[in-house]
């Protein structure tokens, strides 16, 4: 039998102010959880801030060696915003008006001060470019190709999701099985490697923690084949037991 | 006058963990955050899987193109922690135990069921690697060179970071300040664009957000010269007034 096929996809996340601390990102977990479920897995995720050419460099390689790539940031009517621009420029494109962003936008801002030059802006997309709907605020996500231009605004992004939930071609939903376990991972780290080298297409993760004054971890695993998670969770399970751990079922 | 160096470091964040959308991240913005403080700008992240190529590729050219390189994730006791063996092998280093780790686990784990073979692997650094004092768990950082190999537990990082304080050299701390506006970004982009324009050395970014029904922006100005800073900030905030909106210091 051959492996399934995996779909991957990488994320960049665009803008300054997460390199700068002053942001905390929340789509870089978002982003995964929702690939999650369209059985795409995010291979990786790079974070660069609001200049063309490390936007253009990061779009090229990601979008050649993914089956998909997501952009979150830098779409909106300011002079940072400069993402539409690179992801043109690293496709070798111009950028265009695309009709039915600025008619979105025309009715948007019709009863508020109407659609200036600036507003105009987020009506820019790579020439060739479909948009993406974004309930919220007029302003379009975009696709372009294997490439999805997000909005950085955590909640904006995620109508965007939303809207291409179920759109995408993606293998198997990825599954996963927490087991936690009040006890420091180094006990058991030999049981674990050779638990996880015992159920082929189980990865496990080991992530340990300090509360209350104790140490535990927890053992996430992970498989595309609900029979296969079930029986490496019940082995890890029962090895743990025996050694007189007690294991708490979705995780502590 | 030349413009002053600018330190920069990127930052490799290494764990499945956060690419199933499991964890979120906390250590991009800790990092970030700190590197301010200390005179250097983080110019980059990338988040990678527990796979040996993939820190490979990443470890070789992040520090190759900043100043400093920090990983956070993967230095545990278990299987699927391989970062100490994947950053020898970029370097084309072999892997040795430290004495001084080791010591220091044994001592760690004197107590708790003594230093056993997955323990030790705590104390294994690419040969010619010193370490980082971990005041909390034991298990140390590691520095190779312009690398810092730190733990991926937030608290941990945090504690590695903290020894590192006020030993690396950098440049100017980066000074920022906010300001707030009941305002649409879109409104006054242009103005923003060519206020950014007017003060060299500054940086404007505009973070517009949806709070009790009503849209606004906090502009985030950022220098390393302090006067600067002043004198773009009250240029704006000048501005800003004469249209008629209220600024609101250090943001909404």
């Amino acid at each position: 039998m051959n492996a399934p096929r995996i779909w991957t996809a990488a994320l960049l996340v665009i803008g300054d102010e997460i390199l700068s601390g002053r942001t905390q990102d929340r789509n870089v977990a978002q982003v995964a959880q929702w690939l999650n479920g369209e059985g795409i897995r995010l291979a990786e995720v790079r974070v660069v801030a609001d200049v063309e050419s490390a936007i253009v460099e990061a779009v090229n390689i990601l979008r050649t060696r993914n089956d998909y790539l997501f952009t979150t940031g830098g779409i909106g009517p300011t002079h940072d915003d400069i993402t539409v621009d690179a992801i043109a420029a690293a496709h070798g494109l111009s950028v265009v008006v695309h009709p039915d962003a600025r008619a979105v936008l025309e009715r948007h801002y019709e009863t508020r001060g109407g659609l200036t030059e600036a507003r105009l802006r987020m009506a820019r997309v790579p020439d060739g470019a479909t948009l993406i709907e974004n309930a919220m605020s007029g302003a379009p996500g975009i696709r372009l190709g294997n490439v999805f231009i997000l909005a950085g605004v955590p909640h904006i992004a995620a109508l965007m999701l939303e809207s291409l939930t179920g759109t995408l071609e993606g293998g198997r939903p990825m599954l996963s099985r927490t087991l936690g376990c009040w006890v420091p991972e180094s006990e058991i780290a030999d049981l674990l490697g050779a638990t996880e080298k015992a159920h082929a297409g189980c990865q496990i993760g080991s992530y340990p923690f300090f509360r209350e004054g104790r140490v535990g971890a927890n053992f996430v695993i992970r498989s595309t084949e609900a029979e296969g998670l079930d029986a490496c969770a019940a082995d890890l399970t029962r090895q743990l037991t025996a050694l007189g751990h007690q294991v708490v079922a979705d995780g502590i």
